[in-house]
């Protein structure tokens, strides 16, 4: 089944009845919208003009600046030369296609991997050089397979990756900056849910790590990293950005001149304003709850209802979960069956089948959101999916 | 002089003193900032979680519906799904070059024409045409020398062109349609300007005539128009749109979801607040009003501090006024004299020469913008101009 496909399929999910778990999407009671409402009006009072004029490509140059001294790691010294704001982190994918990629390039990915980065850089017609994911994330071991490939990048999402929720081990962490710095291969480091930890402790980013393999002296741009407003704030603003190199971010703004000429300055501004004033800081913890009650009852729901045949990743944050069906199920035509509407059926429920994720394989897995949906609505959908999938694994394969 | 070089010495305008008529900006007096405000406060308090949430690649469609009924001339049939919206008509152009043009495919354009759009296309490697235009636009007897090249498209600014001013008249408008529908070549209607008339009657637009030719019967698709907000609202929340067949929208769509989902749902539901309440329609006039007193105050200033061997357009809207120069000066050269801070002198004057403009030529050419200046700051800042110029060309040429 194509991508396309999947996606006229998961047109139903907009009727009513229907559970869905297929969408990315956070929790709409996971935003602060009267801190929003209250400080979009003070802009809009005190400094209306500026929100609503044309602005700089680099962006808003408080909110450069904040994102340099808010995201800097101890061992990497940044300034807001080394930030551009984008219209949200995927802008970030396609200008960073745009000034690196060349038809016929390979660009290093786990597998599976974020769905829309293949989608950016499908379109600067690249080779991807799948690295395969177990629980601890990007398998290390296995990237001598690809450096005879000559990769222009690797692309890597370290925290609750979307879409397997895994997290990338520390000692992991440490070899792929090592042996990708070691080959002068940079790495993309993208986290959008970077501050949406569950359990346990914060990693360091790749961001950082390089910086302390280089000793603390500047940094040398090894690693770009992505990051976005989208889960701690609000996606629909949407306000992202790169940090990377002074010479990288002047292609880079060269690039979204050309693309969309600047981010707009009301959302930059709204933004800024939320950040730096603490709001959205402060309102973390309450995101990280209502989340983490969620994970758990989607994991508990899934041991009531899912066969013993059936595994699941256990995400320490994020929004998904990512379950692997036994290997002769193919999810997508499990997708068909969990959307049938059926009189006495238990109605239908939705989430994203696992190939388009994947550059090949992965047609027994399938991604599950816990973000959008509260506890009654998970354990009412899981328990929904069981049926369909016990239903699915008792009719014998035509083939 | 590169345009990074002409880019590096305009960022002189930021200091005090120096007047500019270098930036494409609307004059802020031009915002509805307390109708912005109030629609802004309405949205977040009724419905914020939607203004804050992901939204459809395709865009907000009450703001979609809106446009297709606003914009559809009476003899094209349009729907919601003819159009995409986007981050700015930059945006619209990015994404036509993503999905229509190939490294060496030839693009037809006005010269001189849009600078971003020169900008955009350079990024998929393509090569211009350019047909040459004069104080009615686009010089259609010239199409001629083209037609041999396959041109993938012709994009055209009928109403007060950017950078020039002119207005393509209607003759021109119907040989361009007819010409290009009898040899299948599409048009880009390029048309961001296209409320703010000051003099005359508004002719009919480019779709408008594909439409009228075709016999009333639905829509083609030989003219796709690119619209925006920027210039009748604030061109800082970023929202344009596309007009075009319900196929290319399709593939439009699948570009933008690799490039940045969607856009800003804040910021298309403040559009579309202020556009179908009629609260856009009712500012228009007062916007007319400033930019034609503002036009009339620089070409009275040009008429009275500008020697007789320079020439300009009379433009009958937008923000432009277009200059040429006797040939042998170069306005690049110009821009480095009227940018010197003398201490004697009259204060520095900024303009964007006219090089960038042209795929090849025009260095004798510069564009005034006369809508972000107040009229003494016009009256003033021509003034500097004219002194400039005639201590420009006092000066004997070094070849």
């Amino acid at each position: 089944m194509t991508h396309s496909a999947i996606r006229e399929l998961l047109k139903v999910t907009e009727q009513p009845g229907c559970i869905s778990f297929a969408g990315g999407l956070p929790s709409p009671d996971a935003f602060p919208l009267d801190e929003v409402a209250e400080v979009t009006q003070r802009i809009l009072r005190d400094s209306g003009t500026r929100a609503l004029q044309y602005g700089p490509t680099e962006g808003y140059r408080p909110l450069r600046a904040w994102i340099a001294e808010h995201y800097a790691p101890p061992d990497v010294t940044l300034s807001a030369e080394n930030v551009l704001i984008t219209t949200g982190s995927q802008q970030g994918l396609d200008l960073l296609g745009k000034i690196f990629l060349d038809p016929g390039d390979v660009v290093g990915v786990e597998s599976p991997t974020y769905l829309a980065a293949l989608q950016a850089w499908t379109a600067y017609e690249v080779e991807f050089a799948p690295i395969p994911s177990d629980h601890n994330g990007m398998q290390t071991s296995r990237l001598n397979s690809v450096w005879s490939l000559s990769l222009k990048f690797i692309y890597c999402q370290p925290n609750f990756q979307n879409p397997t929720g895994v997290t990338l081990t520390l000692s992991r962490r440490e070899k792929l900056v090592a042996a990708t710095a070691q080959r002068g291969i940079p790495i993309i480091e993208d986290d959008p849910y970077h501050a949406l930890r569950f359990d346990g402790e914060h990693l360091p980013t790749l961001l950082s790590l390089a910086g302390r393999r280089q000793g603390g002296d500047g940094y040398a741009g090894h690693v770009i990293a992505l990051g976005t407003f989208s889960k701690i704030l609000s996606p629909g603003i949407r306000v992202g950005w790169i940090i990377a190199p002074e010479a990288v971010i002047h292609k880079l703004t060269l690039a979204k001149q050309g693309v969309d000429l600047h981010t707009a300055m009301l959302n930059q501004m709204i933004a800024y304003e939320m950040a730096h004033t603490g709001l959205i800081e402060q309102h973390i913890p309450a995101i990280i709850q209502m989340y983490r009650e969620r994970r758990d009852a989607m994991l508990a729901a899934l041991a009531t209802h899912f066969p013993a045949s059936v595994r699941w990743t256990m995400p320490q944050g994020g929004m998904f979960v990512w379950v692997y069906l036994p290997e002769q199920v193919d999810a997508a035509s499990l997708l068909e069956t969990s959307l049938e509407e059926q009189p006495e059926g238990p109605g239908p429920v939705a989430f994203v089948p696992g190939g388009p994720f994947h550059t090949q394989g992965g047609a027994n897995t399938l991604r599950l959101n816990f973000s959008h949906s509260d506890i009654p609505t998970i354990h009412e959908g899981i328990s929904r999916l069981g049926l369909a999938l016990k239903k699915h694994l008792a009719v014998p394969a035509l083939s």
